[in-house]
């Protein structure tokens, strides 16, 4: 199990490879929010996602025999290509499967990252068993999105940098928001700011419509979404969480906050105009909130921006939407 | 005269209270350029550029006598966001002065910092006079946007942070490119190299036609540009060097980089896609002349990108020429 030790390992590890992501804030979003928002914008990440911090905790911890026959991942989002830097970093091969229809230019930037990307036909293939067959084959080591507790304590790593921007900032109390799919990134940020920061309460921030983590932290057991696609939000929608997140996140996080769409494309615009950051709309979703949502809060909100890797065309949509 | 003893003062004047914005890569923008590209995005810092850190430098070393009765400046740019923030963040009042004709969104931009803009007339009133006026009225110091020592020391506190930042990236010499107007962002950075990072060539990056710095420094004398509006770059244009600035960059700058708007504009479009920022057009000249005009370069570009003020239908722009 992930804990404060293993986050601060993570940290070592990834020391001198991975960017420390600023505090950013504007006195404008302040007044939308009646409250005092700081953004930590792992937008800025290398990959344009927190997801390399992960991708480099896990591959960075494997024995060297392991290692350097290479990974695989299945993925075709942030986790794809946070995994093929850091793979490429480490100067071992990667294997990504993505399922044929994905994007291409989703393909195309895992393949300019290093890696190998194999194809599957999404009605005819099981993506598993292409997987199962090409580890065994070559004895890659798989790396999981969220519920690995190697790559929570890599994400974890933000939380460390949160609780130390916070005390330069001379933040001694605030409500931490972050963005949440499967929850690896949350369950690390919330283990660290146990540590390092307690009494910073962590909230999930979800789209309406894709709340498992918000609905699985009220019931008290582990709830499914009712779709798994057609949302905006595409990066952070996950069927429910983890069975090594959801214990974390049940025991330091919550409530959640569940936003509109709309409200994640109003926080990609006022990102753009007034951070100067450019974040996806599923990225946008704890700015969302402590922007539209904040009632529950209290005085000091830290809002993550979880990944900035968005097509122009949903860009201008939001720009157009909300006045950018 | 403004010198490294005067860069370091500023610094510990602006601790704090400044923002240090990290360096960014892609290793897709290496590709395109053909060498390492490392940007130093000053758009992420207050205000949304850098002239926040030389209006900082001059409000913070006035006595407190004088300082209180606060300052004054001429400006409908970026120069006028960063003196209202610094001098709302003193606590001490602003006057910003600007034509009528100014657009609506810098106005209230610069309103809601806490200044109090005063508008003129540009064909019936005289800037200066106005200015003189309430100077001697109110008390009022005069903040230069970058003929002025001080404020060339606060903007070298960029310069100290770019030196740090190369060694930690185990960088040991980079062209440095940076996008100049009047010439004090330059000169502050340059001093600042001297100092902490000899070998580290440092070339002012300009919009075509409007390239009196590097016209300048061909020549060994001031030479005006013959138009003064009309550009994309807005920016970054002024009528020619300052008188303080043009020596610093004599001795310490050179040869200029000169791009096109629609390279200014892809620069903006690749910022988007790959290092998630927003950039204004004057403000990405230095990485357009880092992607595409790199040949007289070394292995190594540091580009600055000075600001991020841009408004959405210029952003749309740049992703519609350049596919973002």
């Amino acid at each position: 199990m992930t804990d404060i030790a293993m986050i601060e390992a993570a940290r070592a590890r990834l020391d001198g490879h991975v960017r420390r992501t600023p505090l950013l804030s504007s006195p404008f979003l302040d007044e939308i929010a009646g409250r005092r928002i700081f953004v930590k914008p792992e937008c800025l990440q290398h990959t344009g996602s927190f997801k390399f911090r992960g991708a480099w905790s896990a591959i960075s911890a494997l024995s060297l025999e392991v290692r350097v026959k290479g990974v695989i991942a299945f993925s075709s989002g942030n986790h794809a290509q946070g995994v093929a830097l850091a793979a490429k970093m480490h100067r071992i091969p990667s294997v990504i499967v993505m399922p044929s229809d994905a994007p291409r230019i989703k393909i195309e930037n895992t393949r300019a990252y290093g890696a190998e990307v194999v194809l599957y036909d999404r009605a005819n293939e099981d993506r598993d068993e292409i997987g199962a067959r090409l580890s065994k084959e070559r004895g890659l080591t798989l790396i999981k999105p969220f519920d690995e507790p190697l790559v929570i304590a890599g994400q974890g790593t933000a939380g460390l940098e949160i609780a130390e921007q916070a005390r330069e900032e001379g933040i001694d109390k605030a409500d931490v928001l972050v963005p949440t799919g499967g929850g690896g990134f949350i369950s690390g940020i919330a283990l660290a700011l146990e540590a390092k920061a307690p009494g910073f309460p962590v909230h999930p921030c979800e789209p309406e419509g894709f709340d498992d983590a918000t609905r699985s932290l009220a019931s008290g057991r582990i709830e499914r979404n009712a779709t798994q696609s057609g949302s905006l939000c595409d990066a952070i929608v996950t069927p429910q969480p983890g069975n090594i997140t959801f214990p974390i996140m049940s025991r330091l996080c919550g409530p959640g906050l569940v936003v509109t769409e709309d409200e994640a494309l109003h926080a990609v615009a006022l990102a753009f105009s007034r951070l100067k950051i450019v974040v996806e709309p599923g990225g946008a979703v704890a700015l969302a909130a402590a922007l539209f949502h904040g009632e529950t809060l209290g005085e000091t909100v830290i809002a993550v921006c979880s990944g900035g890797n968005i097509d122009g065309d949903i860009f201008r949509m939001a720009l157009d939407r909300h006045g950018g």
